[in-house]
């Protein structure tokens, strides 16, 4: 199995795990302190690692959430920002310029800025009233089951969250084990797609921002492969029509509640193309990990998935994933 | 100028605009009964209508406004939706079935329905507390025009509401001209792309939902042209990698307030492809509607720029807008 340090996957989850307490900490916090609006801001791939989060108090709580790109948010403001909001804020490097900006915009409201950062000493820690670190590459996501997990205990919408943190434990562990179950297939889906002049990725609900990051910021941006992304209720509504028996679409299956869009996608798409290739969340085992979660963590299933796509394009094309025409490469 | 009827255009803007003191009556009762949402909700291109109003509401108030697709909020919810909540909604057909299974699902929660729709007697009309009729065509934007903006002039935040509206007036005689004036840039584009593997779209704000539908719902829906759709913001975190020299690319220019953002795509994207082609809503003239309303328009002047690409190319590759493979055929 080519590109994988299972020690360092199950290690970076750890170096989060390890500041549960820290993280729920935060939690507690923003509870005490009350607030009017849960607010996701960051851009690219960021906000689509945060969108599952904003997805999932909305689905299980009445508490106020909003997301929104630092972009928009920077030129258009949102209205129901204020100084009783807390916004959650991304980025690996802790100095991207968009969400730099962001963070000080929100900053100048009076928000309470909890970030998390990749590196020590960033300026979006400076800014930030919390921050919680994680080593380099994925996951992510654990600092946020945690911390939204905690606060969604905390007003009363989540009675199991001791437990569910405590198989959290074992995240790291479950998802290098994912890798391995799902490298031969995403190898020969690499190998088999790489020429494809269009390629369709679709997926609703808590996997609709990974159909779109991953066709967009790896796909498009590491190996310059052209990409169509969709939802699963809006394939129906225009991008149906293209199907044909050679076009090759790519289909991510959730454990969550939206996922009966998805097998509607799935039914319509193998009558009318060979190329349809699945990638369902509900495929993959996770050990140590109680069945009764699985229904929240599609995103940071599929988010190891895919990474063995990654993984074994770069070597199959010979086109590195940090190959970039303009990328941060001069002003624009 | 092929395929154009221009009193049509005008007479069905005119059959909007003579309904205004009665949409002006539902913008002073919902105003008057008083709301914690003002909530959109529909699916494909409805929803791309509607989303810049949402947008607006955002921009230019503290008003509480949200949108979400009629397939999501069937299935999730919407948190913030109560029995004091306003619902507006559209659907050309009046019967259109996730259109109607929403309007059920917000009318069981006690929420008012305001709904415009293409023909009388519809169930959507059914199950509506106040309902505005349009003809067969654009400009339905119009209804909306003079009901958010009534709303916002009631509320404090549009005081320049009475002068707009009178303009308004005259909207349909603009837009038809606009077409004119557009034709034979639509003509060539059409000419010159129709065969392209791959057709980029890009814009922001108030006309990002254009972008979205206009390529998805046209072009692919009714022409089977591949295309990928991005906001201006989001291009440069990935999709700008695939820009090469022939790489086809379609940029909307809006005069809302995200503007800065589509000249930044521009800049860059003339560097690497030359075949850009950009529509900017500054280009056209809008005979009999000040310059100060311009910056509310661009959804609806582009709406009318690009329905002469439709126009022309479906001659030009002498396939109907109205041919469907799939979409509305038998049961998916």
């Amino acid at each position: 199995m080519i590109n994988f340090n299972e020690s360092q996957i199950i290690e970076n989850a750890h170096y989060i795990y390890q500041q549960r307490s820290k993280i729920e900490a935060i939690a507690d916090e923003i509870c005490e302190r009350g607030f009017d609006l849960l607010f996701f801001t960051s851009s690219g791939g960021s906000m689509s690692m945060l969108s599952p989060f904003d997805f999932w108090l909305n689905y299980t709580s009445n508490l106020p959430t909003a997301a929104m790109l630092s972009a928009d948010l920077l030129i258009t403001g949102c209205n129901r920002l204020t100084e009783n909001s807390v916004v959650f804020m991304t980025s690996k490097s802790g100095d991207t310029k968009e969400t730099m900006d962001a963070a000080q915009y929100v900053k100048n409201k009076g928000a309470f800025i909890v970030s998390a950062v990749g590196v020590e000493n960033s300026p979006l820690e400076a800014v930030s009233d919390a921050t919680i670190l994680y080593a380099a590459g994925r996951p992510q996501e654990l600092i946020f089951y945690l911390l939204i997990g905690k606060i969604l205990y905390n007003k009363g919408f989540f009675p199991a969250y001791p437990d569910f943190a405590h198989n959290m434990k074992n995240l790291g562990a479950a998802l290098a084990d994912v890798r391995k179950q799902a490298d031969e297939k995403c190898r020969q889906y690499a190998a088999s797609y790489h020429q494809e002049p269009y390629n369709i990725w679709i997926g609703s609900g808590d996997l609709w921002p990974m159909a779109y990051s991953y066709s967009m910021c790896v796909l498009e941006e590491s190996q310059w492969i052209p990409t169509k992304s969709v939802s699963s209720p809006e394939f129906f509504h225009g991008t149906l029509e293209l199907l044909e028996k050679d076009v090759c679409v790519t289909l991510l299956l959730t454990e969550g509640p939206t996922r009966t869009m998805d097998e509607r996608v799935k039914r319509f798409a193998q009558k009318h193309t060979t190329k349809l290739t699945c990638f369902d969340a509900r495929d993959y085992q996770l050990p140590g990990i109680k069945d009764e979660y699985r229904s929240l963590l599609s995103p940071v299933v599929m988010a190891a998935v895919l990474q063995r796509i990654s993984k074994n394009i770069e070597v199959i094309t010979s086109h590195s994933l940090d190959i970039r025409r303009y990328y941060r490469k001069g002003e624009y």
